[in-house]
């Protein structure tokens, strides 16, 4: 019989794209260059021609048969080496291809590296504000996501609640820094406390606990922020990483899990993942996606216009009045709404064409999340809508 | 901590994958062209050029960031409109796009499909000789896979253990036709009878048994030989495909389900495949892939030399007095082992530079699986490994 668990999940609508559904309908009234969407987050800058320029050169040169042939369900042993090998050079890392398991995007990251450390009736923690989709990526495994309220003061982890909540039920902590949707980095202090906590309560309860680093946004770093490298800090870490964001490809699902070479089991784990595979119907990502991004390891697209967008932003809004916390990194950015109520805000907002997305969904109240990456020029002429905006509802902030 | 589990399954070793490193260590001697490597079902002809000129296209000329977005989580619209039409037009159904869920490759369909219509303690069926990933696929969902004794006849359906396994535990029947690894097609009388015992007992038991058709080689089939499109037959049926064998593109992950629209909740289970995707991490194919097998939906690659090769190989095995059903399609054969224990047989097999495949692992003993996506020059030249083989291990057959 159809599975009814799937069937009612299908009531739920994502906020996110209810605005952004708003956003094209208004589109086609006024013209979509009219609406200042700041709905989703969906990266606005192409990807470096060299990548273009690897694909058609291997479609037009290499045997076809091969170029389209049965990856390994790990990955391209060649591909996998080369992850390793930049990992190595920009990190100080020492993976080698076996710590490496190609994937589709972060979401197949996740959803690997949840399976390999949990089972159904485990906790998983994460921290506010945190990215909704977590929510069915955990509970579809089994355990049960926990999230630890917000550090309001700075979007950095709140420790005395993360300490508390880090029972012995808790299988892993699920981060993502820089972060979605507060734009924050976490500092190399975070890093370490974090660490220290995770290791006195790992020797504590005598059980393995795994940091499961969720790094989409890890090379959209503004200028001076400390970015550190979290596996560089904790031993048992499984990083999860996209090419979505920083080489432009959402739609081509390509990333991996880089386990960490001191990590418990460090060379099973990989071999594990394949096995997981087995099941969800993964198998491996493209062949010829996984051999173009191994040419373009360490190069991304022209990511400058996010900071520009966001300097514009954090200008304009602070001198609205907004209170807001400079962002680090990543393409949003996370006022304080004036009211108390984001999600009246955000209806409000709509007046004046601006897509502003409720905090309520990122687990937390009293926020929006701007999602800046779109031109900049169309950042400029939303200054305008902000400034009527705010006046108009609220006088004076 | 490091679930036991998957870890667990890392001791099974696959058969045929152990065969086919055995072929690759051996050719490493004597020259992979003397080594008759029947092992491995991947794909010896290229893909259409047509495939290979939209790729370029599309990467010259398209807007790279709607080339490389992220495709909606069900699949592309247009690419499932298409492969809506295309099935309509060639199997007189009435799919519209709704119908048609993405996925990457048979593996994530039936993934998907599994999901849709099992929960944890059904039972799904499944026919010998049979395809052993599935014991993976439906392990892993929480299911149970149990196994209907072959018909060794003629490998079409054995009825009457069929029948007395379809009890009310049952959620689905798992199909494989053209199958590996027998080669054979179900007839439309073998169709037609499945369906009549599967729709009497869904209105015995008073819920739906769904058919989950696994047919990745749907368009390997042989001249003259009955193939109907089992969905035709019984509504409740989730038709799962992929474009490795008919493109040759394996590695690049691209397949579908396409959901009978008479079936329970029609207009839904593309949608709750989408929720379920949440929670595998799969997400959709890639995006440029998806576009560009929408361009050849009714091409394929150059398919003859499978019935070439299947013509001359039944030709000399059957003469030499081997049993053999003729197989219907795919780029499978199937004959009985001249004696009982298939794996003494295919270890004998071995030093004659042959890589057969003991069936056990198919679920039925005493056959042997050649894969003959080869070369035609190699099979002719294997023959005389064969005529040598036959006479000093057995004499006569």
């Amino acid at each position: 019989m159809i599975v009814q668990k799937y069937k009612d999940m299908l009531q739920g609508k994502s906020v996110i794209r209810q605005l952004s559904e708003f956003a094209t309908a208004r589109g086609a009234e006024i013209g979509y260059e009219n609406v200042f969407d700041y709905s989703l987050g969906n990266p606005s800058v192409p990807v470096p021609q060299q990548f273009t320029d690897t694909m058609i050169q291997m479609l037009q040169e290499k045997n076809p048969m091969e170029l389209h042939g049965y990856s390994q369900s790990l990955g391209i042993p060649s591909v996998r080496d080369k992850v390793a090998a930049s990992l190595n050079k920009r990190f100080g890392m020492n993976y080698t291809g076996n710590h490496i398991f190609m994937t589709t995007g972060a979401a197949g990251a996740i959803a690997h590296a949840l399976r390999c450390v949990s089972q159904p009736g485990d906790e998983i923690l994460t921290f506010a504000p945190y990215f909704p989709e977590y929510n069915p990526y955990i509970n579809l495994t089994g355990a049960a996501l926990k999230v630890v309220p917000a550090n309001t003061e700075n979007f950095q982890i709140n420790f005395e609640a993360f300490e508390e909540m880090l029972t012995d039920k808790v299988a892993a902590v699920l981060i993502n820094t820089p972060n979605n949707p507060s734009g924050m980095v976490y500092s190399t202090a975070t890093i370490r406390e974090l660490a220290r906590i995770m290791t006195e309560k790992s020797e504590k309860y005598g059980h393995d606990i795994f940091l499961i680093s969720d790094e989409p946004y890890r090379e959209i770093v503004f200028a001076g922020v400390d970015a550190p490298y979290p596996s560089k800090f904790y031993k048992n870490t499984l990083s999860c990483y996209s090419f979505s964001k920083s080489l432009s490809l959402p739609g081509e699902r390509i990333g991996y899990i880089a386990v960490n070479p001191e990590c418990t089991d460090a060379e099973l784990i990989s071999t594990m993942c394949g096995q997981i595979s087995r099941g969800t119907g993964h198998n491996c990502p493209p062949s010829i996606i996984q051999l173009a991004v191994a040419e373009v390891l360490d190069l991304t697209s022209d990511l400058s216009v996010y900071e520009t967008n966001m300097n514009i932003l954090y200008k304009e809004l602070t001198s609205l009045g907004f209170e807001c916390i400079k962002p680090g990194g990543t393409f949003y950015m996370f006022p304080k709404s004036p009211e108390a109520d984001a999600v009246a805000f955000s209806e409000k907002a709509k007046k004046y064409d601006l897509i502003l997305v409720p905090s309520n969904s990122f687990g937390v109240d009293g926020y929006f999340r701007l999602a800046y990456c779109i031109d900049t020029e169309k950042v400029e002429r939303s200054l305008e809508a902000f400034r009527k905006f705010v006046k108009t509802e609220y006088g004076n902030l």
